[in-house]
């Protein structure tokens, strides 16, 4: 049972009746972010209902204890989990002594928006109390874009049927805990409780990682909007602040409060200056005011959307969706920080406990290249570079040697965050996406630079990790990598994944033609880094002679690689045969069973024809895709994205479009029913791709060459994408009829379309 | 760093130094039971230092919820553990008001002693308190065969260098936790407490299961050997009953009480007649008095070893080793009670939570056959029938249909208590032992009744259950098995492992002979079954079709059998040439090294070879004996002892003697550093079988024939042991020169030695 409340909007997410059993699903929906902060929607005032509570930080985590039923050698003992922080929003509301919460009012005329374009989260209601006393509430809230460590909210209260008394509470709680802490354990130690004049803050620390926040509000007051003061009662608990101010009114009458709130970490500040940053953010916020933080905010936004908007005509429901992606993924990540990487749920849940996973190489990097500067993209690489010497360590835990590396499957330090020995240690493939987002940097930016300076430490610690992993199989006369999980985790512990050997293979050779490419470019750079990862030349041969023989399961009778070694020893019924009941299977089938069966659960041979796409015929890619896709299930939100946009390279729009569908609007239509735990952020990037790389047919070659390939669903009437394209921002637009591409930087530019060289020097260009 | 500190003794376990060190390991080497309770070898009086506390109670367990760090589907939720139950031989001692604590005392003269040839644990000491006080102790205990809800103890002070007071406590005390307890759960309400002159008693219920279950104690006392009568001050607390006593003495003084005590349950009375019968047991037992309590138990064990023991000499550690192993079987299962079974750590731990593994059919069933009456191995086939409704919704769960039954991986009431994927849902070669356990079963015993009345249901559900899980492979034109984990451990879900795939296609053979033996033999008990079943002939069709096409990966070259398809993919290093430091494997590796690698936990195929010897020609067997055995690192405790059957029947003595070593002394040694959380029950079954089928060469045939080949390693001077086969008592002595038969029920008996058929009419018969 998919949900279907969300009224369809171009640039807002909007509802429009109060409904308890969707408050949680809303929660992650209209959840606000800036990339360094985020909130869940969850209510200002009290609410008793079910809710999910949750305000994150970026970068901030705690190394919980790992528990599993059965210990096996190798296991992280602790694993860094995303920590939910001090409540900022909260404002306890009192009207004639009866406490509002809309778990216990008559509420009417509800509404919640989240404007998209301009960034900010409003809710209205009518809400009449037990007490009887009947009010219009009118509230609005969002992060700020331009100073980043502040967030804004106005919350104003008509009285509607008497006269009397409104007490507004507001607070800042460090007594929080996180969702999925055992026994509800506390993550946070609270150090001080600074109050004063209308402002005050929290500083505490996280327990073990010891990073400290400060949280900080300061409050003002209107009335019918004009600005008043009141007078304050101070309380003062263990974990928690508020502040008490009572407003008398008349029938008629509008108060409203004003909170400013503001986190300073010690990731940016030295501890001793935390409380004092927070505080003169708030201050600083207030001065400003309301509004004119709010305009900064629709200026910030105005910006981001002018690199990364896509328009669909003819398709309001597909707007909103494509939107809501790129809206999500620029509040999860901005990019203007190399320590932060973007959350599968960004900042709208706690699941997947860790931060990054291989979905930010492998799914995000295009989408981020592509719409902003080339810094962005760089500092996500940044990360894994930082995150090197763990990799190193991660590797020798498992037995390798010789700065060999293994990037963590699931981290948000470096440390490695998950614990399934069949994930953890066998869906090395990862390793390669570390590689492969390199390569796609570089053809995109042509920033080899990057390699020199930094890539190149990372991509012979995986050439070595790949070197070592494999072995030689005497019966095979070739070599092989045994035990390995696929992107394809419906399949677990197998030999010889092809997805797997072949990005080894990869790996390897784009090592060596990196390394000769630096030795004859940047002679200087290529000793410093020989020296400091102890290379000799006759260990390359080495590699080579792995990659050079290394083994692919392929079927002469049906002429296709094998996703693994004895694929073709399953029962093969594909899925549109299996009776509904069965699906998904993930929820109605034993682990065994799904194991054995022949069902996929994401791309995994196609999703390597995705990566490498220009290698292979187009003959092969039909074939191998109807070999596969028939047996895939999609049941990972990264599944549909690649399909779209591989059968739209192979003249397959139908297909195209049912798999985008499946991909654009997936939480917000909730289709997999676990909305309510948060958002599928790294799949946005996916549905991005869809429209850009699928229908767009958006490609970047090696030697630095974009194409496009426009087609467009028969279900549309036109779509426009905006790139970013080395500085130069392209914007292209294609109806059932025409195909336009505009220069919107005016420098000249060289591309093919449907295979044709053209220039690009001007604003208006090709028809097509 | 093996353990070495008990002296070696012919009939005895000694320990003659007290070491805070070696507690815990001398708790489980030393424990007592009966078959219906046990207890560690704890002390009976307080000790502060480091102690595992263990009472367990045959059959009486608790549903905990199950823990994992990623659920999957098909997990059970709940799944029954061990549960310490309450603890009946406590007594805490003063010595004028300073409590005797060995962990605080200065201890002498210390000397422990498990008395296996008549059933008691004793133990002495000298301490001298913190207050200078000095005394003597001897302490005696046993749990009664003969009665068998009943446990004495008496306990001696005497006073060395003081005049004055002693007070003893002795208490009964339902407040224990699990070791293994999440959170230090309680796992037992306490209903009732019940006191009296000198006895009481405390009704206490697990939480969940409801098993009920009251522990009573009856206690008297002597001065100097002379009883005495002592005024009794009772405290009462929420979950313990305690009666103090005091006794004053002169120097040179011995003081001593003697506590009896009983446990009752909910499994043999009736909730409202528990304590009455728990009291009269106590009572009863303090009428007979400690010696003539004794007295029977050294008959019961007397009886026991009469059929059982084995005897060898020119070597005390062997022969210490041995009757250990036989020991501790008797002590955990004496056969009586078709609800019970073998527990890996039987009734000295908690490990391994549930009871009862494919342990008991591959290794425990051959030893209770051959050492005891034929019911005893008959009440372990029944629990697996009675747990037959519970199989099939075991595979119910797991997407099985049409009676199809998957016996659980571990358990106590018939369901699952583990969760590995691997093992739970995949190391589906446990169904295979049931029915070979049947089959060993009638083959020794002849009792075909078994299989008419109760074991073909058994197995009609594990054919079906194999006919399902295959499925036609048409790369291979064969029928497969995959995604399954074989005895070797060290493989998880791997493609038709050889013992699986060879036991299913036997499985279902077997079934077929049966169904044809009780269609032609017992035509009323056919259509009984067949209707229960609801089986036609058309279905067993379709299981040969299954069996007469089942795939085995074989290799040419080679000639042998492989252990599942692609091993030859690996890289084959024999064992003895990985460096010490990297061994065990299991504690130096991590999960995916261990999978990928070649070793071999424990024997995989030949295991099969070993249960199907007579299908496999010598040629063949040493062929993979030589190819498997030097892969093996032998990291189960179950082995060493089918290698060193093997080696023997392939004419490798010393081979055979080495694996033997490996197992007759496992605990006694500590090899494997874990003897503190129990001793490995089930492997000791394998040692007997070590002695008696391997060096002794006893084999039972289809046809019913026994035959002998009797052979001695070089390091003994002889060795002899009894089996009752049949009703008939043989005793088989073999020296380094000679051989000799004793049949000491005077029955003829036609069997054969070393291949030649011979009559074994009288006492004495052959000497070879």
């Amino acid at each position: 049972m998919n949900k279907n409340y969300i009224i369809p909007n171009e640039w807002s997410l909007i509802e429009d009746v109060f409904d308890d059993e969707n408050v949680k699903a809303s929660e992650s929906l209209f959840s606000i972010g800036n990339g360094a902060m985020g909130q869940r929607a969850n209510f200002e005032e009290n609410y008793s209902g079910a809710t999910f509570q949750g305000s994150y930080i970026g970068g901030i985590y705690y190394p919980d204890k790992t528990r599993v039923g059965w210990w096996k050698n190798g296991y992280p003992e602790y694993f860094a989990k995303v920590l939910n922080a001090p409540n900022w929003i909260g404002i306890h509301i009192k009207i004639n002594e009866t406490e509002l919460d809309l778990n216990t009012c008559k509420v009417s005329n509800f509404k919640r928006e989240l404007n998209m374009k301009e960034g900010w989260l409003s809710r209205s209601f009518v809400a009449q109390l037990t007490s009887g006393d009947k009010i219009e509430v009118h509230t609005k809230r969002f992060i700020s874009i331009d100073s980043n460590e502040t967030g804004a909210i106005e919350y104003h209260i008509k009285a509607l049927n008497f006269s009397g008394e409104i007490t507004f509470s507001p607070y800042v709680d460090a007594g929080i805990v996180n969702e999925d802490s055992n026994y509800d354990e506390y993550f946070w130690e609270i150090l001080e409780i600074i109050e004063g004049e209308n402002s005050g803050c929290i500083l505490s620390k996280t327990l073990k990682t010891e990073f400290h926040v400060s949280t900080a509000m300061q409050v003002a007051f209107a009335l019918n909007s004009k600005e008043i003061t009141l007078s304050q009662q101070t309380k003062v608990e263990d974990k928690k602040l508020t502040y008490t101010y009572k407003v008398s009114v008349n029938e008629g009458d509008t108060a409203s409060i004003y909170k400013y709130a503001s986190y300073t970490s010690s990731l940016n500040y030295k501890i001793e200056d935390l409380n004092a940053a927070a505080l003169s953010n708030v201050e600083n916020a207030n001065k400003l005011g309301f509004e004119a933080l709010l305009n900064t905010q629709i200026k910030s936004w105005e910006k981001i959307w002018s690199t990364a908007d896509i328009v669909i005509e003819g398709d309001v429901k597909a707007q909103q969706g494509i939107r809501f992606n790129i809206f999500q993924l620029n509040q999860t990540y901005l990019g203007t920080d190399a320590r932060l990487n973007i959350g599968p749920k960004g900042f709208t849940g706690e699941k997947y406990g860790g931060s990054t996973y291989w979905d930010t190489e492998a799914y995000c990097i295009p989408f981020y290249m592509a719409t902003k500067d080339a810094n962005v993209a760089k500092n996500l690489l940044m990360y894994r570079y930082n995150q090197l010497g763990k990799a190193i360590e991660n590797a020798e835990k498992l037995g390798f040697t010789n700065g060999a590396a293994l990037y963590p499957m699931v981290t948000m330090n470096g440390e490695e965050c998950h614990n399934e020995w069949e994930i953890t240690f066998e869906e090395i493939h990862r390793n390669g996406a570390m590689v492969y987002g390199i390569y796609n940097y570089v053809n995109y930016t042509q920033d080899f630079e990057y390699v020199v300076k930094n890539g190149l430490e990372v991509i012979i610690a995986i050439a070595r990790f790949w070197h070592q992993r494999a072995n030689f199989s005497e019966a095979k006369d070739k070599y092989v990598i045994l035990g390995v999980t696929g992107p394809n985790e419906y399949e677990n512990n197998v030999n010889n994944n092809f997805y797997t050997n072949y990005l080894a293979k990869w790996c390897i050779e784009y090592a060596v033609e990196c390394l000769n490419k630096v030795k004859h470019n940047y002679p200087e750079d290529f000793e410093r880094v020989i020296s400091k990862t102890n290379l000799k030349a006759q260990e390359t041969y080495k590699w080579l002679e792995v990659s050079d023989n290394m083994y692919f399961p392929f079927d002469e009778e049906k002429n296709v690689y094998l996703q693994q070694d004895g694929f073709l020893d399953k029962e093969l019924i594909p899925v549109k045969k299996l009776d509904k009941s069965q699906r998904p299977i993930n929820q109605k089938w034993s682990w065994d069973r799904i194991l054995r069966s022949c069902y996929i659960k994401q791309a995994d041979v196609l999703q390597g024809m995705f990566f490498f796409e220009d290698k292979f015929s187009k003959d092969e890619l039909k074939r191998h895709f109807d070999f596969y896709e028939p047996l895939t299930v999609h049941e990972s939100s990264l599944s549909p994205c690649v399909h779209s946009i591989l059968a739209a390279s192979i003249d397959r729009m139908p297909k195209a479009y049912e798999q985008y569908l499946r991909t654009a609007r997936l939480d917000l239509d909730d289709y997999n029913h676990e909305v309510h735990e948060g958002c599928h952020i790294t799949s946005m990037a996916g549905t991005w791709m869809s429209v850009v790389q699928g229908f767009g047919g958006m490609r970047v070659y090696e030697d630095g060459m974009l194409s496009f390939n426009p087609q467009i669903p028969q279900e549309w009437k036109s779509y426009s994408f905006t790139i970013n394209f080395r500085g130069t921002i392209i914007k292209v637009f294609k109806s059932q009829t025409t195909c336009k591409f505009f220069n919107e930087s005016g420098n000249q530019i060289k591309m093919f379309v449907n295979d044709k060289e053209v220039l690009l020097p001007s604003k208006e260009f090709v028809k097509l």
